[in-house]
């Protein structure tokens, strides 16, 4: 009898660890998967090279503009080639990556007159995906903070903070700009 | 008598004809010589296509510079794979070409604060090529004004219009401008 009692103490305690093993596992696993689907699936990946992409136009926002303390500087727009061929054709095909780079301007000392660019205040992105991003017109948004390529300013709020004003251009497939010649 | 008389005036007749085509032919094949060397070994060509390039940076000239009234507005500078790679390495590559592009800006006149690019003022190039350019630096150097890619602003006088200036960054390989990140 006591060893029978030992057994199933041993039996006991042994299937006590199987099961939390288990059960860490099943998390551990269940964390990982949601992790990468957020990753692989959902979030827009950070524009690596867009800098050597093709510039499709500048705008300047001045003192004077309401939004200066927030997007003061110099706005350039640079597009992939799939986006390019969006701008001619007026319909992106899938894989469009739209760049919204805002840089801040620091006149000169020397030079009267004369405004250089200065720090990267954020990058934003447009990314075409229809599936993946088929809630917000098949663009996927994004910007990412300074020269950060983890820092993201804008996650699960592109419903709000970027396609809501986004819809207005529903005819030109969301997208505000034009390329300049 | 008579007949050899005509005889003379007939030859004499047929010789000037003679020398006066030549004359036009040498005339037509120098001329045509001249036109092609000018075309072909030292006009600096309309660099097609520069509007895909990468974009490297912007300076913006505003009214209180000296040079407001000749350059007044923004400058992009754009650069072809091998002006790049010179940028990067410090030694620009046969091959090489760099584009100063100058538009002119406006002011948007329903969004206060905010400036959007005009039309263009001229498209300043320099293409390296060692043999071609030796007199300047290996540099060819050009503008075309506005949008036209055929009305030359500089022609020969490139050595007193842009060179004198871009010896000063000799140790630069005669360039000025850095690629900003």
């Amino acid at each position: 009898m006591t060893i029978h009692k030992t057994d199933r103490k041993l039996i006991s305690l042994a299937q006590r660890r199987r099961a939390i093993f288990l059960a860490l596992t099943v998390a551990c696993i269940a964390t990982w998967s949601l992790a990468s689907r957020a990753q692989s699936n959902d979030a827009v990946p950070y524009p690596t090279g867009y800098r050597q992409w093709a510039h499709v136009k500048s705008t300047i926002i001045g003192p004077k503009s309401p939004s200066f303390d927030k997007i003061g500087g110099i706005q350039h727009i640079y597009a992939n080639e799939k986006g390019m061929e969006g701008y001619r054709s007026g319909r992106f095909p899938e894989g469009s990556v739209l760049i919204y780079d805002f840089i801040k301007l620091e006149e000169d000392a020397k030079n009267p007159g004369v405004t250089h660019e200065g720090e990267r205040r954020f990058t934003s992105v447009m990314v075409k995906d229809s599936k993946r991003y088929a809630a917000t017109g098949g663009w996927g948004f994004e910007e990412f903070r300074g020269d950060s390529q983890t820092d993201r300013m804008i996650g699960a709020d592109a419903p709000t903070k970027c396609y809501a004003c986004h819809t207005s251009q529903k005819e030109r497939d969301y997208v505000f700009s034009s390329f300049r010649k």
